[in-house]
């Protein structure tokens, strides 16, 4: 096929015609697809099903170091959950601490700590305004957290191999940068996996402000879909050699492991923030539930285990992301209206479509009964600037619906290009 | 035996060797004893086993709307959760939120949230000196969560029917006077429970500020220990009649009922108020532990189940609190020195020892081999002002532990006046 931004006005007006017709046809069909969220499906939630064999009322439920999970106590985590988390972010037991079910609310806590009570400075909501970076495309629930702070968010390019670090090297002079997001393993939603240079990058950066926190949201760190699979360096490694390690708090969880609604999350960082953090969760909790520690302790025992595990994901994802991609290449193959990444793991396949036709493309997949991930919300405020970026979680829907809601997706992608090109 | 005030001097130095000598008879025994926490013992736990039956690989996890609980959503708690909840605390479903497994978390969360967006009015951080009133004595951690955000503790006096009203009708008169946090039933460590009168004058409050909240922890809501239960007038009911439903926050747990370290927490409030904090969750995290909150909806099933399963409660921890308070009443008859209550139900028993005696009954049991609750904690900033208080937590040891610890305090306490009583 032509690339679209060549065809003559008649070219494009039958075009148009042909698109809207195969658009109604999609719209009789009377679907209801969704492929808005990164949500685990069945499959995948049964491939974690034993971990509710671990306990019953004849169960041992002592912790390694002879505590009754059932009781108080531990307040950050037991011996065996501390060196899961450990072992799954490559950094020693002493520098975890687990936590409830969700990575997002240790990263809306830290920020809320950091605003009340600073980490090493002045509290952020005495330093008047904050900043944050945002790589972007990004996660938009990142993006929401800030905003709830009102803290400023500035957008930094995502290149092939993770955000612009020369912008970021420029824009931490600003000592009112307190810091930046990022999901530096198959990022949410580009895929991408930062490489060793952009990892050494952050670990050299030297920003104005010495309370700056990089928060690194592992969420994807074993979730890899194929053969392949993208290596990210150890960030504390790395910070290690740079005596950067205060400057890096990761999270991780198992909601993408075991289960999404009943999983573990856990925080690694240094000795100087894991001492910080400690000391006010004595005022917060008297402990997390030691109980779900335990039971994912005892089902996936190691790093190893997980990782045979994550397996068994992957043979389910991977179909689901294929059904994208090829679809996508059929669709678009020569039009020069779209571009895409093909991910070796997370969750997403994000789509970049012909600039300024992006929310026309989500109210016609509405329309005709797709729903996707709001348009915009990939970016701060909701704001695409380029009204570009199409976020596709393929995880949910079976690889029949993926299929239909592709080819769907596709027209109306080409018909908003069409309806642009037309109008200019 | 005589009143200790109308000894002589004579007398006196006499009891104080044979107080020193049981005193050294009791430190050889080399002892390891520990009153200090609120801390459900094995067999209490066990109670709850069963819990754990409730799910395994072949079970149906789904809510009674469908919702697949081991996958996101719903984040104020599942259907049968919220309706459990809503019958333990008196309200509709719809005025209940259910979260992870710490009531304390929720109240942390609420001030937290209090302080950096307000509720009604500016935020609290913003409004100056902002103060909490403080019913002495109380529960440590709640003024741990004060302290920790600097919000001034102001003590207010609890009679026998709950805190002095009449001393909180006047206090509330400053517009800096934002809150109180209560724990309205078996108070913390008094074991009081509020008297309709009080509550009644709790709901008609008019304070000068109109971003007061009353932090109505229900912890011991359902946990009476003898066959003669306090009753609590439902707050929200009252609170209706004088249209000042917005002024509570209500919590509660499962930690005493099911397990202390795994159990699930909720909220109840007005709502205007459920409106506000769904609204900031939704930043905060995805959902709770939706499949924690089903094992225990299965489990209980509704109040009745509830109120069943405290029985056995009440019959692990009756012989319990027997024995403190008759080995008080055998240790202090007629000595005039200690003064305590015999509660109905709730986690302690609260001692008052003569004024300027408790830190060193403190000093002397911990020398002895027994743990205390760290004497002062029971008041704002670790201050008894008559150095008075001592809270005695006996669910965890066992009763033949229990009546050598009661012994073993009662010299102390002795020992204590007497040197007290000698140095005037």
């Amino acid at each position: 096929m032509a690339e679209y931004k060549n065809l003559s006005k008649e070219e494009l007006l039958s075009l148009r015609s042909e698109l809207e017709k195969q658009y109604e046809e999609f719209k009789k069909l009377g679907l209801q697809l969704d492929m808005s969220r990164g949500k685990p499906n069945k499959a995948q939630l049964d491939l974690s099903s034993a971990i509710l064999d671990v306990f019953n009322s004849t169960s041992d439920v002592k912790s390694v170091d002879g505590t009754d999970t059932r009781n108080y106590g531990i307040l950050t985590g037991i011996p065996e959950a501390k060196e899961l988390f450990g072992e799954l972010m490559g950094v020693p037991a002493k520098n975890t601490i687990i936590f409830g079910t969700a990575s997002l609310t240790i990263m809306y806590d830290y920020i809320s700590q950091c605003m009340m009570f600073g980490c090493g400075d002045e509290p952020w909501i005495k330093q008047g305004n904050v900043k944050f970076l945002c790589p972007v495309p990004g996660y938009d629930r990142h993006f929401s957290i800030l905003q709830h702070f009102g803290i400023e968010m500035i957008n930094v390019k995502m290149n092939d191999d993770g955000p612009d670090m020369d912008s970021i090297e420029e824009l931490v002079k600003d000592s009112s940068v307190k810091g930046i997001f990022c999901v530096p393993k198959y990022s949410n939603p580009d895929g991408i996996t930062f490489s060793d240079e952009v990892v050494r990058r952050f670990a050299a950066l030297k920003p104005h402000a010495k309370d700056f926190r990089v928060i690194w949201d592992n969420a994807y760190l074993v979730h890899g879909i194929n053969d392949t699979p993208d290596e990210l360096l150890n960030i504390f490694d790395v910070a290690k050699e740079y005596g950067s390690e205060d400057m890096f708090i990761e999270v991780c969880s198992t909601s993408k492991i075991s289960f999404a609604g009943a999983g573990v999350s856990a925080l690694a960082a240094s000795d100087a923030n894991i001492k910080a953090i400690q000391s006010r969760m004595t005022v917060q909790t008297i402990s997390h539930d030691k109980m779900n520690q335990l039971r994912h302790a005892r089902y996936f025992k190691n790093l190893d285990g997980i990782k045979e595990h994550m397996k068994k994901h992957a043979a389910i994802l991977k179909p689901k992301f294929d059904t994208v991609t090829e679809g996508l290449t059929k669709a678009f193959e020569g039009t020069g209206i779209a571009r895409w990444n093909n991910p070796n793991g997370g969750y997403f396949v994000s789509l970049f479509v012909m600039n300024g036709c992006a929310k026309r493309v989500g109210e016609l997949c509405k329309e005709a009964g797709l729903t996707l991930t709001t348009v915009g919300a990939t970016y701060p405020y909701g704001i695409d600037p380029d009204d570009s970026n199409i976020r596709i979680a393929p995880s949910f829907p079976d690889v029949d619906e993926l299929k239909k809601a592709v080819e769907l997706l596709a027209v109306c992608v080409k018909l908003a290009a069409v309806e642009k090109l037309l109008d200019k």
